[in-house]
């Protein structure tokens, strides 16, 4: 196999989030789902931003998240995703490219604006987010360029790529590309609700298709019907080379093998703002994978780059995750 | 006189922040002038942001700043400044508005953009700015409602205004219908460089226009030439009613009705991001001001809210003021 021209190649919804500080009040007048991710169109977007306190806009988007974090811990990294070519479409495309990863995905001209997500963040640091997908519907398998995925490592996809209409077809062509290269595809189910719109074809891919996976206990509890992580583990092992499951202050569970480890969360000064939390840790533990590191210190360079985005407010690293991880790698 | 509508209207360039850290080899490397706030053009502005870091947006202006700041305080403010019907305008008018201050003014519909600012934090909390003013080159006298003006206890108005073109002739126009209507008018010096770019205009307003003067010590220098803050609180003594001179850490020297008070800088467990220090230390005191406290109380206020703001990145408050005031007023 031909060396890898990319550790990883990330495949998302391109969004720029609108983060404002809300109370448990605000989220129930404005029916507000606590903790979820919620899709909106643009008439709710534009009520619902009307009502929020001022907020603060900074890029996003699952797997930009990853990429950006990944980038930040020192691996070459690209992403996929649709935006427009108008003023939120050339931030997100600043911050992505300024963060030190490879991001040539076409932009829309005219028609939907560039996603956006409101998220209220509450005073537990708890975010409930609002995605108006906007441009990000018309990514499509024209988008994938399957040289490049071929020339990745490993191929990344968020699970709320299953909610835009032809995203799908994108992320089945990659994954494809990816295989027939000899090359891994990863997986984040990315949310419970998410796992639930979208079960039957969600354990489909995970049992068929996916070689790492990445769930938080909720979403690996909705795929697999348990609240018991324990049996979520036996039916993660059949079906994934590798399955990395969180579960916020209580640490992972890393399944490898057909091995099982456990590995703690890692501390926290304070949580301002877990939104991120689950993409960051995939970055570490990708960084990991990709430069053949043992499944536990995968899992421990996860933790602290989790660690890190918790403790601000916004989805990306704000210092240099290689400068943290050092003594680990 | 009829009862005040609004405590303080405050007129200033309306503009969306983009902030990035930076170290001070990308400062010199780019000729940037360290805690300046130097005017750019498109082609500049273009230029810089593709080299900076990956950036946060959140909305600016200096007298934009003080009047969040002011309606975080539970002050009655109003906001005149002249944006685009862009992204951003849509963020500034947004924010401003979601923070309680009147907001009416006509965007402008097509030509430049909403004005933005890049701003690059070095790791010792200071700002550097570059100033893209786009759409506030068209602020002109026909946005100056006044009307408004006249039910304005206050009129604040940022040095800056005088920058762009037709903004002074607005600037002058406000100043006029709130006299006649014996209304105050208050201003800030804004940067030292402004005042130098702009020294006889600035010194015929303070010496003929002005009621409340917002000076650091570098721009009050400027000013009257001199580097010794006892000349320059006579100089100020016979100019203007109210005079606030901020000195960072050392806290600020107040003149008012020829006396002289000085009141300590308010303390701040770390220095994040000085932006927005002098725009809230302006909102403190009109919030003392226009509510009859005595200007050392004043000057307390302004250093409270001056403190908020530096310790974290961004220039408008993220905690409510009136809840961090309670006790001193």
């Amino acid at each position: 196999m031909a060396a890898a021209l990319y550790d990883v190649t990330g495949i998302g919804n391109a969004i720029v989030d609108v983060i404002a500080h809300a109370d448990d009040a605000f989220l129930a007048a404005n029916g507000i789902e606590k903790g979820a991710m919620t899709l909106i169109d643009a008439a709710r977007a534009e009520e619902l931003y009307g009502r929020m306190g001022p907020g603060v806009e900074v890029s996003g988007g699952s797997a930009g998240n990853t990429m950006a974090g990944f980038a930040s811990l020192g691996g070459r990294g690209a992403y996929v995703g649709k935006v427009c070519n108008d003023q939120l479409g050339s931030v997100f495309r600043h911050d992505i490219t300024a963060a030190g990863v490879h991001f040539a995905t076409d932009p829309l001209h005219g028609g939907a604006p560039t996603a956006r997500c409101l998220i209220l963040v509450t005073p537990d640091a708890q975010r409930s987010m609002n995605t108006y997908l906007g441009a990000c519907v018309e990514l499509g398998p024209e988008d994938i360029d399957e040289a490049m995925i071929a020339a990745s490592q490993v191929t990344y996809l968020e699970g709320y790529l299953w909610d835009p209409p032809r995203a799908k077809e994108a992320f089945l062509k990659a994954a494809g590309a990816a295989h027939a290269a000899g090359r891994k595809v990863s997986l984040s189910l990315s949310d419970s609700f998410c796992v639930h719109r979208h079960h039957d074809e969600f354990l489909d891919l995970v049992a068929n298709h996916v070689d790492i996976l990445f769930a938080n206990e909720h979403e690996i509890g909705a795929l697999y019907g348990t609240d018991d992580i324990a049996v979520a583990v036996e039916a993660v092992k059949g079906h994934c080379e590798v399955a990395a499951l969180t579960r916020s202050e209580k640490g992972a569970v890393i399944v490898a093998g057909g091995q099982v480890f456990e590995v703690p969360a890692a501390p926290v000064d304070r949580v301002v703002d877990t939104t991120g939390a689950g993409d960051l840790y995939a970055a570490g533990f990708l960084y990991g994978y990709t430069r053949g590191l043992a499944p536990a210190v995968c899992g421990r360079l996860g933790a602290i780059a989790a660690a890190e985005v918790i403790s601000h407010v916004g989805a990306r690293p704000e210092v240099s995750l290689a400068e943290l991880v050092k003594g680990v790698v």
